[in-house]
Parts: C-alpha cells; sequence; structure tokens
C-alpha cells in the first residue's frame, strides 16, 4: 500500500490518501503542540512511539467488539487505516479531575469521580475546541441524537476496556479524547490513543507520564513516553 | 405576610424568610449588573417592572401545568414565593442564535434554530458559570440525572408556553434562563422571567428589549422595559 495524495496535515499526523480509496496511511510526526497551538515543540521520537502505542490499543479494542478505523501497522511510523468522514466532535471520558476540570469547575486535582465524565467538544481550532452538548452538535449539523448516543456509549464502553488495560500495567487513566468518524453507514473510532490524547498517572507514585510534561514544562517527557510504551507492549 | 430575616441579596433581588417557614418574599431591586458583576448600574423602576412582569408571567405558566414557586404579588417589589432549596444549575433554553452562541460556536447573530438548544450552566459566581452538562452536575452533587432530565423536559415546556405568549405580544423570545429549586420533594420553577433573564427581539423590527440595552450600552434600556412589560401586561 502506497501513499498518494497528502489528504491532511494535522499538528501530530500527516493523512495520505492510497491506491485503494477506503484506505488511508496515517503518518505519525514528532511535532507536539499544547494550549491550541501556542505552545509549539518536538518530542525525540514520538511519533514511533504513538504509533507503536496506538496500533497495540487499536487490536486491544478490535479484540473487545469496539470497531475501529485500525487495519494495520505499515512501518514505524506509518497505521494504515479506514478512510473516515471525521465527525467534528471531540468526546473526553474522564475519571479523575485534572485539566479544564479543575480549572472550569473547581474539582480538586486528582478527585475520583464515582462516574466518568463525558464531555462533547467542538473540533475547531480557530473557536479553541470549545465545550458543548449534544443540541449544539444537532444546531451545527455535525451529527445526529443518534450518532452522539453512540458516540458517548463506545466511549463509556472504550473507557471500561482501557480502564483495565491500564491498571494491568500500573497506569491510571486519568482522562483522554477520542474521535469518531463515519465509514461505510457505520461509526468506527478514529484518530489515536496515546500519552499526547490521554493523561496517564503512575498508579502507585501519581506521576504524570503523558502530555502534560510536555505542556508545562515538568521535564522527562520522552523517558514517560517511553515508559508508557514499554508498558502498553508488554504481554 | 411579613418579611423577617433577609436570607439573601443577590445581583437583582433580595429574599426574605417569612413568619411561615414554606414562604419567602423575593423584592425586586432596580440594580442591573452584568457580565458577571463586571458592569454594575441601575435601571430605573426596573424591580417594579420586573416583579409585575415575572408575576404575570408565573401566572400565566401555573395556568397552563407549570408549576412555579409563584404564590402571589404582594405589591410593587414584592412577590410571596415557596420557600426552594435552590438547585445551582442555569437551564438556558435558546431558540435564535444570540450572546455566548454566537461568541462561543461562531453562529451567526440571528440563525434561528430547527430546534430549540438547551444548556446547562453551574451556578457559580466565583467560576464565571460556566457551561456544562449532565456528566458534570451529577458529580459536582448538584442534581440526580433524573432531577436534569425533569429540568429539561420543563423547560422545553415552558418555552414553547412562553415562545406562544411573546409571539401574541409581537416579541421574539430569542432565548431565556431559568433556574429551578426543590420544594417538599418537587421540582418547581422558581427566580424571575424578566427582560433581565430573557432576550426579546421586537418581531417585526428586530430591535432588542432587553438587558442587551444596558450591557452594550444602547440606550433606551427603561424605555425598552417599559415596552415589555406593556406588551406583557395587556390582556
Amino acid at each position: 500500500m502506497n501513499k498518494t495524495t497528502l489528504l491532511h496535515e494535522g499538528k501530530a499526523k500527516k493523512v495520505f490518501l492510497t491506491d485503494n480509496s477506503d484506505l488511508v496511511i496515517q503518518e505519525f510526526k514528532d511535532d507536539a503542540t499544547a494550549f491550541n497551538n501556542k505552545k509549539k515543540g518536538s518530542i525525540g521520537n514520538k511519533g514511533v512511539m504513538n504509533n507503536a502505542i496506538s496500533c497495540k490499543l487499536f487490536t486491544y479494542l478490535e479484540e473487545n467488539g469496539i470497531s475501529t478505523h485500525f487495519v494495520e501497522k505499515l512501518s514505524d511510523r506509518d497505521m494504515l487505516c479506514r478512510f473516515l468522514e471525521i465527525i467534528m466532535v471531540e468526546v473526553v471520558v474522564r475519571n479523575v479531575a485534572a485539566g479544564s476540570l479543575v480549572r472550569r469547575y473547581g474539582f480538586k486535582e486528582g478527585t475520583v469521580l464515582d462516574e466518568p465524565i463525558i464531555e462533547l467538544y467542538l473540533k475547531d481550532d480557530d473557536l479553541d475546541d470549545p465545550l458543548m452538548n449534544e443540541s449544539h452538535a444537532v444546531a451545527l449539523g455535525l451529527a445526529s441524537l443518534e450518532e452522539l448516543d453512540q458516540l458517548k456509549e463506545q466511549a463509556a464502553k472504550i473507557n471500561t476496556l482501557l480502564r483495565a488495560f491500564f491498571a494491568e500495567r500500573q497506569l491510571n487513566l486519568v482522562d483522554f479524547k477520542l474521535e469518531f468518524g463515519r465509514h461505510k453507514g457505520a461509526v468506527l473510532l478514529g484518530d489515536e490513543i496515546s500519552p499526547d490524547t490521554c493523561r496517564f498517572w503512575d498508579l502507585e507514585t501519581g506521576e504524570k507520564m503523558d502530555k502534560d510534561r510536555f505542556r508545562f514544562d515538568m521535564g522527562g517527557v520522552e523517558d514517560a513516553y517511553t515508559e508508557v510504551e514499554r508498558r502498553v507492549l508488554q504481554d
């Protein structure tokens, strides 16, 4: 399978068309951004690590009944995927209070939530990805109520699966962001699952092992990603 | 019925306890604030007008099957109400794009929505009343999912009733904010319904006839409130 046209270049990945109109190739970059592009940098080998982590996680989710865009790992940085018509809604699932939950609502960081909080954000950099609810998404023509229900239901299932997966690897899945898209009438999980899109805290020490280390100049960014990769790839 | 202790002084009203522990008196002030208290002022006779408008609207809603805290109009500025345990959730209903819908999501002002947008906000001045969804409200311990469903259902019914009421009076009900509270096991509509809490545009000219005139120094604030009062009170 060969890359033909560059379809889209995002902050962390390029997406290429292929000879097969149903398939695209995601190429993972080392570029790192935060605060909606206000902070830019690079994390050594991040693309290779996030591709490996995402491939493993998509495989695990597929084995457990979740439909994703993942087809196969082509190389260090390339993932073969089903072509998605992206739904411009970011779905965030939270198990523990951190980030905007602390800033916006005054939760104490680290508060364990009795039930996961599921949030919808409008995927629009120019508008700073604002929080929204189902009625906004429908009014904006992004998805139907039925699709949004499906997204939230899938997100909840994925959360249950991922929490168990990471707990076995001594990682606390604090929160994470998912993106979905339409493919031949079905809604599939897309994008990536990695320390760029999740918050992971070491289960024992509470140490942050994700992009927060980059966001807040905490140092040890590559080491954290490397350690997450090591734990994810272990059997 | 006499006021005893001042229970609470808000931005636009004082609430007093009475000799009857089930009842309170809301006293409407002329004070006007906007942008979460960053702008302060006063609108001549506003308290008298908003009390009259709210009493008429609560009566109309009660006649149409909505349970509210309204008991009776006691005087120009005083409304007798059932005592509520306030639910710290503000429910906003939108029929036409204006205000934060324009700023936050890029809707063009004046866009008529196919379906009303219903929003939940955390009632917390220190946090600037952030938008939230049901899972935030539950995690914050503000209300149960069942209560939130009830709030949204009531808000939708109230919207249908108020739109019809205002359309007959040549006013376009653009959006409005509601507050609810618990009273003897029931959830009742509380607070007020007035040009402080609604956006009204003249149906014919589109002229703004609400607190936006104060917010944005458009002039003619008292005249707008007076005209809304005249139209609301007409039979």
